[in-house]
């Protein structure tokens, strides 16, 4: 397989739906909402998704799609070259603030992570990786993670995971959140995701993804030696919502041993 | 008092002090810690303060100066033209991030916001506002802040304060963050009060913050008809340490009111 080729499809795409995104700031937003009222989806979410299936199903049409607004394919297997796409990562931020939200793509092959591509479409930052080959913000490499301790760690935890919630007990993350040098929330899990692959946070703790919210990470995380699993400490699957623990490497290890019982909870 | 050229000379200051510090990423930090191991300092917090108070000791001989890094003068009032200055607003972002801090400047006349200058040194966004002229990003008006609810709310809120704590019954605030549509934490005041400035955030609330780390965006804000107070509903002395809640018009008032007991707590 060509990933080399592939993947200067996929920057160009994400590239041009991300200009498409970048002029729509004037225009008024179609909003709707999904089944909990704060899941908020736009047209600009649609019409994203449904410019990235057009131009794969053109280039690549024994390629299969995965996608948040369901205009994809329905998989039970990741058997195959599989597009896994976030139109747009944050809907909540692209609607209130206009920033901190981003396209998250990852391609994978017989569930192996290949490609993985997120553009903060507003600060222009395309972070990519192609598995063995690097990872990268734009043109300019990203340095390999390094071990850290919680008490020096930054940890993306939202303040949901530490009050009652029906995905975990809070008690858990309480000492963590306590221990840690401090805790951010920035509302976009692509944007977090890279945040760990870039050092500027230590780890991410999320209870509720599904595989577009973190496939594309996935790749870039790996590629760089930093740690991907869910709060069990079990790996993901890509298919199905799952909770998420990605942590720079030892950390993970400490958060998943010394807080969350080695997932024996 | 011409405040638009003490403004003219703020802005020109802030901006040259943003310079330095963007030089300073390829530089090693001679970092240490006050009193609490987590407030961190750096070489360049302390000399992007000195440069400040320099200049202004310089041009305006007779104005006061309170530092957060204390190389100002020790204020009991607030008589005369006093500049509160946060050389680098989100230090632990300075350091793990090099991004999501922000230069905060108020200067005041007895007790009074007149110009408010906060300056996202990465992003060259200049946020500005000289109290009756309006408040700006860059060279483009911000709009007036308009009323909202809780349930349509993004609450600036840090995990800490819904977790048990030494400043705030965390009872209090965790209706209010499982009510609003999300909550999120960036880890620099200055910057949360503009993302409230310009309805990136609804509300921003903290337990722990200095005078330095809300005078410039007090002026911002009000200038957009947001309101400030601390967490018990009275008006910041800009002397001492103390909480906050800044909030969108209406929704200030509802958030005391039904979360916050009136201050009553």
């Amino acid at each position: 397989m060509n990933w080399e080729s592939i993947d200067t499809y996929a920057k160009k795409w994400v590239k041009e739906a991300g200009e498409k995104i970048r002029s729509s700031f004037d225009k008024t937003l179609d909003i709707t909402t999904k089944s909990d009222p704060n899941d908020l989806v736009t047209n600009i979410d649609k019409e994203t998704e449904q410019f990235f299936i057009e131009r794969i199903r053109e280039t690549f049409p024994d390629h299969k799609i995965l996608g948040e607004e369901g205009f994809g394919d329905k998989l039970e297997s990741h058997e195959g070259i599989v597009w896994i796409i976030d139109p747009i990562d944050g809907t909540m931020n692209f609607i209130h603030q206009q920033r901190n939200f981003a396209i998250s793509l990852g391609i994978f092959e017989n569930g192996k992570g290949r490609i993985g591509l997120i553009y903060d479409v507003v600060h222009d930052e395309m972070y990519h990786a192609i598995r063995g080959n690097g990872a990268f913000i734009n043109e300019k490499r990203i340095p390999a993670l390094t071990e850290t301790t919680v008490k020096e760690s930054i940890i993306g935890l939202n303040a949901t995971w530490v009050m009652e919630n029906k995905r975990i007990d809070h008690n858990l993350l309480i000492p963590l959140a306590r221990e840690a040098r401090g805790t951010r929330s920035y509302g976009s899990a692509a944007l977090e995701m890279v945040f760990v692959a870039t050092g500027r946070i230590d780890a991410y703790i999320s209870l509720r993804l599904a595989p577009w919210d973190v496939a594309g990470g996935a790749v870039i995380i790996e590629e760089l030696g930093g740690v991907i699993t869910n709060l069990r400490g079990k790996n993901l699957d890509y298919l199905s919502q799952d909770s998420l623990l990605v942590a720079k490497p030892g950390l993970h290890q400490t958060i998943l041993k010394n807080y969350l019982k080695d997932g024996n909870w």
